[in-house]
């Protein structure tokens, strides 16, 4: 029988097993989920041999483990190597989940008529690369297999993969392919699959100003010392011009210009502005002057302050002036950004801002290079024609706001494109509360992978 | 015996009671400390039917009760009426203390060599109003009360005092007296003794700003949606101009301006900035051009942000762009500011400077009066009497930086000037952990109120 029908007659039983990875809450980010996070690596490893991959191994590494597998045919044929993550974002704030985090349920939303999982991790990335497993399974039992493959699956992207470099460059020989294929962003909708080529790179900083060396009496110092709080959001503030230019010097040094034929083609995608800011509750959007909506998420770099914490945050008022102030700043970058190069920018830029009162302290957490895929490569055809087999249409090339930094480690140290062959919508609340992921998308993610196998081995032909 | 030698050979059990009332935690800004706020209070009770107050009761309110005894020698003679409080602030930051908050301990420091007590509240205000029921105690035990005394300690001065105003109105009668007397303040040193003449007001705010109806993904909406934190950061950075004045229409309308005489007067009394800067370890102070350390903690009006919170604040990186951004504003007030109509003022502002692609919420928490009390009444001439007494010099007249909205409330309800007499240094950590109370400061003040009875009846003639 077809890989179509055979997930439909395992439809039950490929979302229970989802629903048992997605029962492990394996937090990277926060070490008191240590245990959860070997826990799901060993969820992974088990799943490849059941499901009929070879030498199967938990690559230990300094931080969690590298789940490997693979299956050789023939060695003539074209390998892909099947990159994913089995860690997840942190859950918190808990308050504001329907249902707990950890606890998947199937629910319908306007976007997912036909149900979707809501569980944190269930479209980043456990939903997304628990697909490779079952369209491997599936042309396994099939008999059906026309390309060899290799699965990476790391612990520590939520993280910054950073022990993922090392691993690579260690395991050349072993890692050798033809193809990355991931599964870890998201298509413009089911009715307009598309597939990205483009992602922006990352640079994490934490910072911490510190203004008397203890809590004050806001009565009794205020006005006289320097209030961290206050100092910290003049130097936010003063990040961004007012034409919400970021204002560091030398960061737009490197970021691409593109021809107006390119924007007029990334404009030209389907998108609804109204529908975005509804689907947002916002009455306005806010970015850079000069750039539409989806140039702003897809060509422009960008500076968010991601949390930020200081004096008394508890009930009722406490009349303090605290000592210290904190944030954590990430700036998402765009091709030739170079995320080393920028975040020393930020910390050289930070530190000349602070007012003598003040001292500052600037932790950069990590970051990712950006990375841009052709669409005239064997990998990108194959995608496009597994997406016209099985959604009846083209696939729609874009450009994403997220990172993926492995995309460049995998091009510089294996010399291998990446196929981001996501099926997410970007309404799915990844790193949000309620996050959830479409069965449909699911079961067509995993029909649609096969596909691809069979229309890479051609197109490598 | 003297009074001097009462305190002297009762010193210990003065000492060792305020420790058993330091060890209840009547944090009144936090519910969970409800109970505890009930026992300090009735505590208060026990300890003033013991030093020999009559009709002493709890009198409920809506939220803690106030403390009320009296002591009625001779209706013809004058009155004094205490005023103190006995919950205390929050003790967090935890972390940050060298003992426990609530386990009071003796240790030495640089200002106070014979040794000081180390817990919440050991200042302000309970190591402060317990001296008033100690120097009651000592002059009841002599023989030698000199005037009628009420005691009025309540139990929410922490957060406004919101219920005392209507205690008040509702009994004047009742509360009839010639003076207050508090001891809730600072003086500048034992070697300088000093009475508090000014005080500063407080309108006390906290905002909340919303920007997408959920947490986001940054990477997937950064730069295109706005972030609250960094919107609250250039709203509230926007609240000072580059010389430190507040920018918010209409605040300084009121503001009194004083005279260079008055201006030099206040910067005359002793006040060493290398000390102070190195006290805090702050390479410099930072505040409002154009006026000195003194003035712009006495005579001038400040905006401080006492807590800010907002997106992932916990272990390593979440790339998030938050829902929401909170913040605590307090604005500290001088003479003739009104506390209501400058908490309208921010609230329209902070409102109308906010973009079109975020909502914001304000509210005020809790506020007071700015106070100034003249030098030239029988209270002042005691308490500057009784210091003379006590520490062989005259008292220098300060204006402070904190708040005692009360002080007003007994102006304009009872028509009594409030004589601010306090014993504690502006160095013994108030609101901040390791908060201290010197010993000799704690016995040194127990004399000295108790002379300023005396003096006060001799002044009244």
């Amino acid at each position: 029988m077809s890989i179509k029908s055979y997930v439909q007659s395992h439809r039950d039983r490929f979302i229970g097993e989802l629903f048992e990875l997605l029962r492990i809450p394996s937090v990277s980010a926060d070490p008191k989920f240590s245990k959860d996070v070997f826990a799901a690596a060993d969820f992974v490893k088990k799943s490849l041999e059941k499901a009929g991959a070879d030498s199967v191994e938990l690559c230990l590494t300094d931080g969690y483990p590298i789940v490997y597998g693979e299956k050789t045919i023939d060695p003539a044929l074209p390998t892909v190597l099947v990159y994913g993550h089995y860690d997840v974002q942190p859950a918190d704030p808990y308050e504001l989940w329907d249902s707990p985090p950890f606890e998947p349920v199937v629910k319908t939303t306007a976007r997912h008529p036909e149900g979707a999982i809501f569980a944190r991790g269930s479209a980043d990335d456990k939903g997304q690369f628990y697909m490779h497993v079952k369209a491997f399974e599936a042309m396994m039992a099939e008999g059906s297999l026309p390309c060899n493959v290799k699965f990476m699956i790391e612990g520590e992207e939520e993280v910054g993969s950073s022990n993922l470099d090392g691993f690579v460059k260690a395991n050349k020989e072993k890692l050798k392919a033809d193809v990355v294929l991931v599964s870890d962003t998201h298509m413009i909708s089911l009715e307009h699959p598309s597939v990205t080529v483009g992602l922006r790179g990352l640079a994490y900083m934490q910072v911490e100003v510190t203004g008397p060396n203890r809590d004050l009496h806001s009565g009794t110092y205020g006005g006289a010392v320097a209030n961290p709080v206050n100092i910290l959001c003049k130097m936010i503030a003063s990040l961004h011009d007012e034409n919400n230019h970021i204002t560091i010097p030398g960061f737009y040094d490197k970021v691409e210009e593109y021809s107006q034929a390119y924007r007029k083609a990334l404009n030209d995608a389907p998108f609804d502005l109204d529908a975005y800011k509804k689907e947002l509750d916002i009455a306005d959007v806010h970015g850079e002057k000069g750039y539409t909506t989806v140039e702003r998420i897809g060509i422009r770099p960008t500076l968010d302050v991601n949390g930020i914490w200081g004096g008394y945050t508890g009930e009722g008022a406490k009349t303090v002036l605290p000592s210290k102030a904190f944030a954590k700043i990430s700036m998402r970058l765009v091709p030739n950004q170079d995320y080393q190069e920028i975040a020393t920018l930020f910390e050289n830029h930070f530190k000349a801002i602070a007012p003598a009162s003040v001292k500052v302290k600037v932790i950069p957490h990590h970051g990712g290079a950006p990375a841009v895929v052709s669409t005239d490569t064997p990998g990108y055809r194959a995608a496009d024609l597994a997406i016209q087999e099985a959604f009846g249409k083209k696939a729609i090339p874009t450009r994403e706001g997220g990172s993926i930094p492995i995309c460049a480690l995998f091009q510089n140290e294996l010399g291998l494109d990446s196929i981001l062959l996501g099926f997410g919508l970007d309404t799915d609340a990844l790193h949000s509360p309620n996050e959830h992921y479409g069965i449909k998308n699911y079961l067509m993610g995993i029909e649609t992978i096969a596909l691809f196998f069979k229309h890479f081995k051609e197109q490598v032909k």
